[in-house]
């Protein structure tokens, strides 16, 4: 077993390299369209799902050179949320990964172009035979379903509205829930799904798979929030203290259930996969990563 | 032959029934999302997009009920265009179809929030088995590519930007040359393509039903520019006269040049669908229909 940090630099790489192969391949694209959509995807994100993914795919002892252009495809959706999330009509932030957001950069409506680009090209990839031809058609299908359903209205924007529509508002354990689920435990449950599923993995190993994802992702939320009571923005690189307007595990649980939940979350995760043997430590390493992280 | 305007109202009853099929299938969705993507996509829009995909695979002889979920998905991608189009940063209006555009209704982030899950719920429905079992996965994923090519960053959402980039400066004929092939002409294009798919065409066939849509797509933006510098807006049922700081075709190509240009188009158009004999008559009535309508 490598050391964790090392894995996942090199695995970042491995993403940074494949998504800037994809955007080489653009012919037509205005120019500040594609600085927009560049501006952010490569900017030093976490790339907490691709790499949850690739552990995935390489847990079940598969190469992932077939799972890559999902990967990207999935961080690129990821990064189009963040776009939309922080325009003014939304959250109004300023900072993202450390530096100014999108539409500080780009102005507005480049901005929400860019999301709009940047989703819809994920779509785009998955789907080119350049990519994904040594994929069988079905399972293309199959993973692009996947993924826009965790995306989607039932998913990851339907989380999103809802953040919208509680901001400000007193809210509840159930909303809060609801939000955490749709808006940020989708897509990462999908991304542990869409390795599971390049991974071979079927019946029991991926419903097994699927319950490490969702406990994994919703503890990555619930990090989140206590990251945004007692963090230190210069290390998040972002707004914090933003839970008196937003529903957060802490406003609703408190600082201690919210913890105490995380390590009950990384628990169950961790339960289950241990049908994995030793193949698993890496997905274990990486929930415990994911619970203790501090940006 | 039946009168056209029967026949584009019976299949705009078969779209309009289709898509309600597809929302009320919704389990998770928040009641103000579900909300700001029924009202504009159960808007009474021209539906012209999946009605050129229908009409051309019935040209072909082929039932159209495979192609239904995807004639759908394409109305959902270009409903998305438009409710972001309208947002106060991009072009800022406030009527469309006749009513008060998305924004005006629901609010900027809700508005932002619909086109996001209308895009990616396209995605989700031609690729969910509940729609597109009977249409063979490699079939599924070539459309797929198809309609997210034409929609993505080298299609319409790139002719989105230079639209927007070129709002209010000087621009030129190749200026706006690119913004109508791909802000418009692309997915009216890909709705062809996808009809011609489904209909079994292939090869040189493919190729002249494409240009047909190609020749209908531009054809389409130039009578939306003419209307715009003409038309009664009370009829089209959107903000009029935006050429002063809108690239159109009239502004650089002068009236008279516009209208010849539809003619030539529309020529073209039908002289790329010969082969197909009779069953021409339909494709070329909607070609002169969409050069011919003053909404």
């Amino acid at each position: 077993m490598r050391d964790l940090q090392s894995y996942i630099n090199e695995k970042k790489i491995l993403i940074e390299n494949t998504l800037r192969e994809i955007f080489a391949s653009f012919k037509e694209v205005p120019g500040i369209l594609r600085d927009s959509m560049e501006y952010m995807i490569f900017s030093d994100g976490k790339k907490i799902r691709p790499i949850l993914a690739i552990a995935t795919c390489e847990a079940l002892g598969k190469p992932i050179q077939n799972l890559l252009p999902f990967a990207c495809a999935i961080e690129m959706i990821h990064t189009y949320s963040l776009i939309h999330d922080d325009l003014p009509s939304i959250d109004n932030d300023d900072l993202r990964r450390g530096k100014p957001t999108c539409h500080k950069v780009f102005g507005e409506a480049i901005a929400i172009l860019a999301g709009d680009a940047l989703l819809t090209e994920a779509f785009r990839i998955m789907s080119d035979k350049r990519y994904t031809e040594n994929v069988s058609s079905r399972t293309v299908k199959r993973i692009i379903f996947e993924i826009a359903q965790a995306a989607g209205a039932e998913g990851m924007v339907g989380g999103q509205v809802m953040d919208v529509l509680y901001d400000g508002q007193e809210g509840s354990k159930t909303i809060v829930d609801f939000i955490h689920l749709h808006k940020t435990c989708a897509l990462i449950k999908a991304s542990v799904r869409v390795g599971a599923i390049i991974g071979g993995a079927k019946g029991k190993e991926l419903k097994a798979l699927s319950r490490y994802g969702e406990c994994v992702g919703l503890a990555f939320q619930i990090v989140d929030d206590i990251l945004d009571y007692e963090g230190d923005e210069n290390i998040v690189g972002k707004r914090l203290k933003k839970d008196e307007r937003k529903q957060t595990y802490v406003k609703h649980y408190g600082l201690t259930t919210s913890k105490l939940k995380i390590e009950k979350l990384i628990e169950e995760a961790i339960s289950n996969i241990h049908f994995l043997g030793d193949n698993s430590i890496l997905l274990k390493e990486l929930a415990l990563y994911i619970a203790n992280r501090n940006s």
